[in-house]
């Protein structure tokens, strides 16, 4: 690591000296580990093509809501970053964009887009000034000249971030050519998919119905009959796991299941495929294919992925302008003790169907998801998600589900992002917050040393190894 | 105490030398001060009858949710720890059950579980090595040993654990006959019975009607007619009194009131005895019982205690196999203010009558349950209840309570256990907790040493003698 | 600052010594800074007649309901603390009612209003000993004494107090008497005024048809038509800017805001000034009508408050004896993502439009609030609120908020008291916790010690005169 006045090597470690000193022992142990990505969004299309990324903007900032929306916030225009919107990349100069955005990076003080993109840049590319007006020309030059040499192409910075396995997240119509090509190569980097259906289910979607057909033509069943449909998914699901997936991910409005008899489903199915869907039928539906998802887990040893409570597309006009994932996704009020009951008195109890539940609402945490984990065999806490995935939410995340659901009901940490170059970044501050919480734990004489030693290694590694049924040579 | 590497004198004090120093001075004040017990469940029998505990797995396994909720979640099968099922208990050697816990008691790191644990095997048998599977058997047999010794017998504990009194919590139909054994016995120990009138208010409860039956034998009231129903209340809390009971205890699914007029309560109590209830009556019953108990409680002086939002026997197909108190039992969002409201204006104005309430949903702490107590006069705020009932919890609810309520509308700690060998290891917690917290608030200069020194005794004896109405020698 | 025991110049500063430092150099360089106050309660009155204040108890005790709801909520009488009830104040002699204060003045250990009297005594009226009942009857008489002097006057005290400018709230129907006299006075203090409109909006108020006549009278229009209706808002508003405001503000029962069309909006308050209002129209005005301020804000550049999620006068018999104010105000679970869309989707893309939202609700902080902040253009966060006003209820807001909506979607500190010599200590209390909540971000190396040197400033006040547009020299 070069030298920098920004970029500590105690940077999150509490000020105290007895925790930091064990933070900084426990932090030293899981270092280097190798990077377990058991959940996010990059490219399969970059690991396969393995294409010089275009230039600094294009990396870093355009693809990132994290980064532009905060931007956005204070009234600069989507347009003069080079943000795309519903016609397209803008004309915008690259580098003016950049310009912008280092003139305000003041704003991201305090952020976790600072500490990652601060990572980035000294991490990655060797940068030891600040980003501000000032430099931004010079880093811009640094990274873009950096982004043309074979060192900085995907594969080799995959290699590089000591990267063990990464997941990314196709839809049941995706071909999965990008994954077929990387497994057919020379390159040994393990990219995997997971099973991400909503597509197909959402029927309040826009695109559900043009959805629902190339799912019938990807599998040649008759989707629109609800015995199709299933074998459609079953079929996709073994697809999917033939590309190495060892999970689905479903991205839901609530955590409602529903656990119909087969009659009932069936005429729900039909009504919704035949537009006659009643009000509730949209979210009854996506209820009750948690439900057959889990069923189809616990036959093909899929884990299952539950990403509820997100209200999308909050701002209208950008939405109507610019699309989806602009940053205007908000959390709302989740509730999963009666939501996810169905599911679970169906199939909880099962020790070898593995459920993993993740929450935008940090209430949950101590008063229902710690409970039911720390009870039911097949829950597993996902770690803090999206907005909280940062040193306080993460900080909180720890101190309010341990006492209840312990360690070994969490399933160590995600990244879940598609800014590749940010993820040696964001696993590196799970791993110093986890150091620094469990340090926390012995200094207070709450936990041993050696069992705080075991732990971290575990957070890091071993648990989303085993959660996500990773250890299971295949 | 034993000297060990796992149950540090200055556990749970913050690291910073200046806070813990201030925090073991407050805490060496309280540490040896009698446990007041005001709400628990140990049963009376132990202390009537004063025999031996059966064996290690009986005593500390079997009957803490706590801890086979923990090992439940992890894939382990209830009938391997010997826990009890509708069919009884199980034949499983309580020696191997012992040792799957100890092997398994990772599990409970960072916990209170474990803290606790540690405290009683320590402090109560004089063990110094830590649970494992190689220590399991040494354990166990040390346990064992100790178990069959009058030393650790029931009441030989009580009086060595320095309880100045507890209370425990019966039935409204129950006889009281431990209650006067003991009070006819020639042994010095004070224990006392709470009211908990739960199994003949929840019309929902599936022995709602053989309760209200056994009710009125015990009575001797028609329990079937509205004034029999209430007169038989009466009866009973005079009785409990002369048992020694000082509060009732209400475990409603929420914090509901109501203030129906006198036909009105007559007609739905009508409706409900008659088996005629129709969609809400029952839960509009359980709100207009609490206010008829508020009533009785201006007129006889019991403290009412009020516990809300728990989703019970939350797994079905648990419940069908093991009955209640199996761990299931999941908190659920809990809202307060229009709740109370009809109660709280009716009588919370009045300063003699006493209301304790308590909740498992944390966000109530500072919007709604801080802001209540510190404007009603009959209203005080229970501590940290259940899961929330550990260091962090305990921490959280004073920092968000102390700051709109003050530490004066709070009761002491409750331990709430009928895991009889913790009790020193929860007060002690607590005590350590509060101390902390008092600590840090002197540390910060928000409040003077001899503040503090005064509120940690507050806080560990005198609130909870006062609140509860203990310090009225009768 | 004399010397006391109970006032150390290092309050509210973490313990640790590294953090500690950097907390007192940040807090050094924004101590003697002037204080913005844009929001708050004080009357108008004083500063326009500048007469002496009564006496410590009118002054201290009987306007601060934080004061006499704890000591309330502990069984004493309103009427021996000299609390005016709706028959006016009560002959109760203000040095008993002071006597009673101070007897009971440990209830208010650890909370805000002891750290606030405590300044008052200390930094205002040179006060070295701690209140209590043996100091009540000296420290009553020093007050007293140096109330009757000119220093003492409240021009005096706003001078001395360095505020640069404070913001009144009046009604729609208020003369704005007191503000001219100041104008046309020789004192430069700057008091401007708000433009709070909730009597004319609020059908559901008591008074609201006897204040829709006087805002007829005031305007000259005919408010029960929904032209003239506006038209009067339009009138009031340009009055009030030339009385200084740079805002509005709305304290409603809930964030709800809505966008219908003309036709219907017409058809609504047609209904309600005809007292034919359906249920539910009350409260779809006050949210039709946030969005109408929201369209005049936009013309007129006054910048909006939106203030809910309070259940007003709670204690129904408290209010029948003593009226509105009375610490019988109860914060609610308040709901933001639905409830500001109407308004957002309408003018929150607007970068030159302002509001600026509150909560009572903490949960909201991280799950809705930050994330709206993070990303329309038009929304800031008000600081930690009411209750909330507090170092916990501070730290937790920065903790909460910081990480999704930055620093820079905040608005500095807000005091929103009617306690005129408690404003210097809120916002030092403000400055401290912000100091102290920098210090560790930059001891954690989260942040470098120039962008805090700088931060401190923006959150002390450069964000508050930027966001209530109070830069703009008019």
């Amino acid at each position: 690591m070069p030298e920098t006045t920004f970029f500590h090597e105690d940077r999150l470690f509490p000020a105290d000296p007895v925790v930091r000193g064990i933070a900084r022992e426990l932090y030293a142990s899981v270092k280097h580990l190798p990077i377990i990505s058991p959940h996010g969004h990059t490219d399969p299309r970059w690991f396969a093509g393995n294409a010089a990324f275009e230039n600094p903007t294009a990396l870093l900032l355009a693809p990132d809501h994290y980064i532009f929306r905060m931007l956005y916030s204070q009234g600069i225009r989507l347009a003069d970053l080079a943000i795309p919107d519903r016609q397209g990349v803008p004309s915008t100069d690259p580098r003016a964009a950049w310009r912008l955005f280092a003139e305000h990076y003041y704003l991201f003080r305090g952020t976790p887009s600072a500490m990652w993109l601060n990572h980035v840049l000294v991490e990655v590319f060797g940068i030891t000034e600040r980003l501000n007006a000032a430099s931004a020309d010079a880093i811009y030059d640094a990274i873009d000249v950096a982004l043309r040499t074979e060192a900085f192409r995907p594969r080799a910075l995959f290699d590089r971030f000591n990267i063990e396995l990464i997941a990314t997240t196709e839809s049941p119509v995706d071909t999965l050519d990008h994954h077929h090509a990387i497994a057919r190569s020379d390159w040994s980097g393990r990219v995997i998919t997971a099973y991400r259906p909503d597509p197909v289910i959402d029927a309040d979607h826009e695109d559900f119905f043009s959805s629902l057909e190339a799912f019938g033509e990807v599998t040649g069943e008759d989707v629109f009959n609800w015995d199709g449909y299933l074998a459609a998914h079953r079929q996709r699901r073994i697809d999917f796991m033939a590309a190495g997936a060892t999970s689905t991910d479903h991205g839901h409005p609530t955590a409602r299941t529903a656990d119909l008899d087969p009659g009932e489903s069936r005429a729900l199915f039909d009504r919704l495929v035949s537009r006659k869907g009643r009000e509730g039928d949209a979210e009854l539906f996506r209820a009750q294919m948690l439900t057959e998802m889990a069923a189809m887990s616990l036959e093909d040893g899929l884990v299952m992925q539950i990403h509820p409570g997100s209200c999308r597309n909050h701002n209208g006009p950008l939405f109507d302008s610019h699309g989806r994932d602009k940053g205007a996704d908000i959390p709302v009020p989740t509730e999963y003790v009666e939501a996810l009951r169905p599911l679970l008195n169906r199939f909880g109890n099962e020790p070898d169907f593995g459920c993993i539940v993740f929450t935008l609402d940090e209430t949950t945490y101590s008063r229902e998801l710690a409970p039911l984990a720390g009870h039911y065999p097949a829950l597993k806490l996902g770690p803090a998600w999206w907005f909280h995935d940062s040193p306080e939410g993460m900080t909180r995340f720890r101190e309010q589900t341990t006492e209840t659901a312990g360690f070994y009901n969490t399933v160590g940490f995600n990244d879940d992002t598609r800014a590749f170059l940010s993820i040696p970044a964001r696993h590196d501050v799970a791993r110093r917050v986890d150091s620094a919480f469990l340090a926390r734990l012995v200094a207070e004489h709450r936990l041993a040393i050696d069992e705080a030693a075991e732990l971290i290694i575990d957070l890091t590694y071993n648990l989303a190894k085993r959660a996500y049924k990773l250890d299971v040579e295949t």
